[in-house]
């Protein structure tokens, strides 16, 4: 059984001005990997409809999942879900249920439900909503994409809400060995164990720590018994 | 004047399984802005030769310049310097400059300058080196391809030694103003005053504070007097 794979949409000026820096690719991978998802690669656009429409396109048709964050809320900068429809060459309009939802949120709070807070009703046809526990305004799955809000709380909700829904494959495990030694001397054994286990995903990761030099070696792969047999021989190596 | 383009490439299996937090993108955006270069993108791939091939050939053709960050190390999994040789039909190999610098860093060092460290001498030919000034190694530039260390200090340190060689445009301005007002109340107004200046770019940043909507409204531009003119019909309607 092999591992369902995804990729990660960052949708922004604001990352890409260095304003903000992103912690939601970070987040997901974290949680992809707990889930038996395979991350395969991340992107950041800005909020620019044609560049969006072009990296949904392509990491959608590669990808089994696109996980895509930001642009959904109410201001002239958020576009994502008109680029999701375009994408998808999907009708967008007002969706009832999710004008609902907000209504009575806004209704709650005693704001006003203005023509800026209905736009986040906006959901192309045939998504599926996502649950947004914190301010309500949903995020929604079109085809094999997932629109979460940018703002990380609600990002990390709105993973919590639409991962458990997903088919995941065999956990995805990780071992590590921390090593005194720089990775120039260790990298000629460790190597030699990588070409041994081509099964498994070895990677080396160097630090230097109040001056001296260190490296932590890693090994991943979903058979526990290999990564057993794999992290035993680093430690007789190395350990 | 228009200000030069680039994109990020971060290379690692590392950020993708979520072991590591990818901090290298957001460190070259606040740089990139000052120095007046727009970052118009950015792509995470994993330690596999065709991936890095594909990104860069993508990257290089579209933007002025593209960046690298990680996978110049010892290691069996650092394939970087021969991803970006292959990607420009360039042949690769140990150059002599750059053998020199490391045996002189591993003799002062006391340490054997052995195969594996001699792996990292190997630039594709036609380069120009990019000085490490904390662990000697090199990056390359490479055309429009600047190839730089994965690990933070050494990746700022890099980005020190190129970023001068580069013609920048205008300073990217950014103003901003926080408001004690949900994204929605400020979203008609807003979108009215960027739609005024179509040469700006604004941004709305929603955050929760103590229970509390508040929203920082930004605008960038190169202008100063439009940058200047724009903030102050913003304060007029917000402040």
């Amino acid at each position: 059984m092999t591992n369902p794979t995804a990729a990660m949409l960052v949708i922004g000026d604001e990352i890409l001005s260095g304003r903000t820096q992103d912690s939601n690719t970070h987040y997901l991978a974290g949680e992809l990997t707990r889930h038996g998802i395979r991350l395969m690669e991340a992107r950041v656009v800005a909020d620019d409809r044609a560049a969006i429409v072009e990296a949904l396109n392509a990491l959608r048709a590669r990808w089994d999942h696109v996980f895509t964050s930001g642009g959904i809320g109410p201001t002239h900068d958020d576009i994502t879900a008109d680029a999701v429809a375009a994408a998808f060459g999907a009708p967008i309009g007002i969706r009832e249920d999710a004008r609902a939802l907000l209504a009575a949120h806004y209704d709650r709070s005693g704001l006003d439900f203005n023509a800026a807070r209905q736009r986040m009703a906006r959901i192309p046809e045939g998504a599926a909503l996502i649950e947004n526990p914190i301010s309500t305004a949903p995020g929604f799955t079109l085809g094999n994409v997932h629109v979460l809000a940018g703002v990380p709380d609600i990002f990390r909700a709105m993973v919590a809400s639409v991962l458990p829904q997903l088919t995941g494959g065999p956990p995805l495990l990780s071992q590590n060995l921390r090593v005194d030694r720089g990775e120039g001397e260790v990298a000629a054994a460790f190597g030699a164990l990588a070409a041994d286990f081509p099964d498994l995903s070895m990677g080396s990761y160097p630090f230097i720590r109040a001056g001296a030099h260190g490296t932590n070696l890693v090994i991943r792969g979903t058979d526990p018994a290999r990564v057993e047999q794999a992290m035993a021989r680093l430690v007789a190596l190395f350990g």
